[in-house]
């Protein structure tokens, strides 16, 4: 029997609408449709595209616990076999990730255990990074700028030398590192440039400059750009 | 009368299927397309939707010298002007960018003209960047990785810089700028680790080791992708 084909489904930001036309065909065509899920809540990819669901697909929750740090090795271990359980059954099956599934996506921990096996194709996505830099009207990066993309959970020295060193940046995963990335930013005299983004392009959307974020707690899906390059309006003149 | 609206539509890498369901449907919706446009050619961005466009719809070419380095400044004031003629008549226009729009697109350069005087929303898309490691299936970042997204167009010390002090690293905009890439990645060691990709998604797709390049030139839609962090399937595990 031949081999089902896995798609790695970026499912985009959060707002339904900002599926590709074709996420949503393969994830129309597939029998099989998986996606990650915290042990006791609903599954943020699943939430994205559920309107397109169709009666009769069989459904893979992942159990990926939501603590920070990586999950234990297991974990993707037991995630692999049973997407692997579906393939060999000549079944293809849709992995929905969120965003994209190659940038900052736990597709990967699964993509390097099946990739040798089987065929996958990947679907890309809208990253959080281009959707927080449109929900907040931000430029990125144009012409000759350098974008990092810097996680917060760096220890505060690393993220220090990488934001020093960097013209534009997006800060991602802010979560409970929030208070530290506000010191970074202070110390570098930054603070006032940087701005935050949570939950781009969902219903729950907040912008505000991050020096206005109360520094206890941000959600994990947050953000902060910051755009040190020229002035804008005068490196487009 | 009330003034029309301006959205900025990531038209994504050049796969028409990884459009949006929301720029599809915003694409539709409006009576005035505008896309930028070489002098002597058609318009990419164009081609990416053009399956899509309806009879009637006005369309606006904004004809931008496609040579390197920046255009003029009276072209961009002049593409500001048109788009504003059309705007003041209460026309909303859909302005179609290849990739995303805030992602090193000339978009900026309209937006930062507009933004005070019109309602403008912007749409993100798929871009290159996560377009061009779907096709290599070359995982781009995970879990504390940093990304650095580094444009060709750099001074060849700037550039060796750039790259020898990230981990994750795309280089866009190759064009005439490979040998140079080359040289750099010779020198660190990096060249073999590098996967090059050039039009990604579309039907000339092509990806191949950076090393077995010819360094003569390469098209301007082309990028390398070289990742330095740990093993990725031990990192994984």
């Amino acid at each position: 029997m031949e081999r089902g084909r896995l798609y790695g489904l970026g499912a985009g930001p959060g707002d339904p609408e900002l599926l590709t036309l074709k996420a949503l065909r393969l994830l129309q065509e597939v029998p099989v449709i998986a996606y990650p899920s915290p042990e006791h809540a609903d599954s943020f990819a699943r939430s994205i595209v559920a309107q397109w669901l169709k009666r009769g697909q069989r459904e893979i929750a992942l159990r990926f616990p939501m603590r920070p740090g990586p999950p234990p090795v297991e974990i993707y271990d037991r995630a692999a076999t049973a997407l692997a359980a579906e393939l060999d059954r000549g079944r293809d099956v849709a992995l929905l990730c969120q965003g994209d599934p190659l940038f900052y996506g736990s597709f990967i921990n699964l993509f390097t255990r099946l990739a040798g096996r089987y065929h996958i194709e990947i679907v890309p996505g809208v990253t959080s990074l281009t959707a927080c830099a449109a929900a907040a009207a931000a430029p990125l990066v144009m012409r000759d700028d350098v974008l990092s993309v810097i996680p917060a959970t760096l220890d505060e020295a690393q993220l220090y030398g990488r934001i020093a060193a960097a013209n534009s940046i997006a800060v991602i995963k802010l979560g409970r590192h929030i208070a530290k990335l506000r010191r970074v930013l202070d110390r570098l005299g930054l603070i006032d440039a940087a701005v935050y983004v949570e939950h781009a392009t969902l219903p729950t959307q907040r912008i505000a400059p991050l020096a206005a974020v109360e520094p206890e707690e941000a959600p994990y899906f947050s953000m902060a750009l910051i755009r040190r390059a020229p002035d804008l309006v005068t490196a487009g003149r």
